[in-house]
């Protein structure tokens, strides 16, 4: 079983408008729902495919009700907490042209609610084989929730995926996770600004944790040249996987290191793709297929993504194809520049 | 006791952000949400004015159970009936400069929710001294909906107050209601775009309803010239108040026709401007004020809403304040053009 983590469990609402103009007001003519949120779009991929995954996180209000009823016409099994405020709405509306987005503030989880969470957490990580970690924490959740919720995994030799940004991902990788998966841009703020960390420390269960000593700019092993190798070797996880849009996967895993180009030409909405890259990488740790058959399965199922119109949809057909067509290449560093 | 009745009822949403730009992503700085529509914005400022007033309609589904909750919150007995179709928000996107407004297209309601509807409001009009009619119709429900309920208050001698437009201000008009509330463009339409009558159909209980025969454009009776009292003696009702923003109140009554001038330059929110008369034409109904003190009263509490920050809000001391100041003066038409 695959488990689902969304602290920040949203409602996405998406208004349908003519053409947006700024001070006038507009007439809706089509108003859509469906709960989101990063954990929860993985628990819909993987639903997609036919995986069980339960979702989990906190939800509250009005809102939170909304979601819960998404899920439940999904077919999403649904273990969230309740939590006294309100969830958050992310609003799009779209017009002819492209869309605008609103993105409500979360919730503001009170110290008893994140410890009925942890009680809950505790018990589905327990029967889980990959806990995904994913999306933004509300306030009132310790900095380090996803640093807990990790060692809480290990605990039960459970493996974990973390797909944050910012300080829930550092905090993330001080525990060790199994996997990150940072985009371009987190990316290369962990090459660049990652804090200093003593040597040998990070669990580093599969040596790759932990391979350069040291780190930070100016530190023996930094300004690494911005690839995920370097990343990975400095960060604490046992694998790095990095989408990087167009130009594919490239990762960093106990196996090698990986690109995977993506084989066709896509246009659509990119909008979830990480969500489904997250997915593949949870079914391919849950049936332990290899990292070279899980990064292929993810830059295919991210491609079907891009191809369906909304978060958490995939296009099966589309997945099919691109999966016989992608593969999966050792990764060639660029000429590295440390000690430079 | 007064009834106030919102068919289209709406869960009103604030957003505040810094500076809206199409086709971008904003994250919202503070989200606002109370219960509006019409009717409800009545019923919250006869609420602040600690009169016991009754709302009910329409409301369903998640935004409906919102809406009801905004209710209790602020003291507003809730007459409403359940609907299984959603209700609608109204979003406001409130920037630096100005607002931008997004009006979601409200519920169909079912036949037979109609008709459950129609049982409440009997029972609730034969207790009332007034019915507050206002705001827009929601899709399935009959377009004659306000003449129905204009009846069956009269059955009761129930007195009623029509806050409409268009069509269903029309069909309303034709069963006779005591007060129609048509701002300056309503009024406008009215009195170019009524359709022809014929001569004493209608209650005209007071002999008001129905004084000129005829009417349409054309017609004996037509092109009034734009005032109020030329529309109040062709539509069929008691008396017509007209407001007309900072000009303040033109009415034609059973007790004579008046102006109620604005006795202050006022800046401020003119949203639920509109709802404050029909509050105060209502507390005056209910209390046999008579028209002239009604009608300052009217003027005092649209001013006082205009001071407030949100619709359904007043600012009480500047009531007092206006209320003071304010005169009815006898209303002195311009030159009549009927006949020439």
């Amino acid at each position: 079983m695959i488990l689902t983590v969304t602290l920040n469990a949203a409602l996405d609402v998406t208004y349908r408008v003519d053409q947006l103009r700024p001070h006038e007001t507009h007439r809706v003519r089509a108003v859509g729902s469906r709960p989101g949120g990063k954990g929860v779009n993985v628990a819909a991929v993987l639903r997609a495919l036919n995986e069980s995954a339960i979702a989990t996180g906190l939800v509250g209000g009005p809102t939170g009700r909304q979601i819960r009823i998404g899920l439940a016409a999904a077919g999403i099994p649904d273990a969230f907490v309740r939590i006294g405020a309100e969830s958050r709405r992310t609003l799009v509306v779209a017009d002819d042209r492209d869309a605008t987005g609103f993105w409500e503030p979360g919730p503001t989880v009170r110290p008893e609610e994140w410890v009925e969470f942890l009680r809950r957490y505790r018990g589905l990580a327990k029967a889980a084989r990959v806990v995904v970690l994913a999306g933004s924490l509300p306030a009132g959740v310790p900095a380090d929730a996803y640093g807990q919720l990790v060692e809480i995994a290990r605990e039960f030799d459970t493996l974990s995926i973390v797909d944050a940004e910012g300080p829930a991902l550092l905090a993330a990788l001080r525990a060790g996770p199994d996997v990150i998966k940072p985009n371009a841009h987190e990316l290369s703020l962990l090459n660049t600004g990652l804090p200093d960390r003593p040597a040998g420390r990070g669990p580093g269960r599969d040596g790759v944790g932990n391979r350069g000593a040291g780190g930070g700019p100016g530190g023996p092993g930094g300004t690494p040249g911005g690839h995920p190798v370097a990343a990975a070797r400095r960060c604490g996880a046992r694998a790095v996987v990095a989408s990087l849009g167009a130009d594919g996967i490239v990762a960093t895993t106990p196996d090698g290191d990986w690109r995977v180009p993506v084989p066709e030409r896509l246009t659509g909405n990119p909008t979830g793709a990480g969500d489904a890259v997250v997915a593949a990488l949870a079914h391919g740790l849950a049936y332990r297929l290899g990292w070279p058959e899980t990064l292929v399965n993810a830059v295919a199922l991210a491609g079907a993504a891009v191809l369906a119109p909304v978060a958490g949809a995939v296009d099966l057909p589309s997945y099919f194809r691109l999966r016989r067509a992608a593969r999966a290449e050792p990764w060639r560093a660029p000429p590295s520049r440390e000690g430079i």
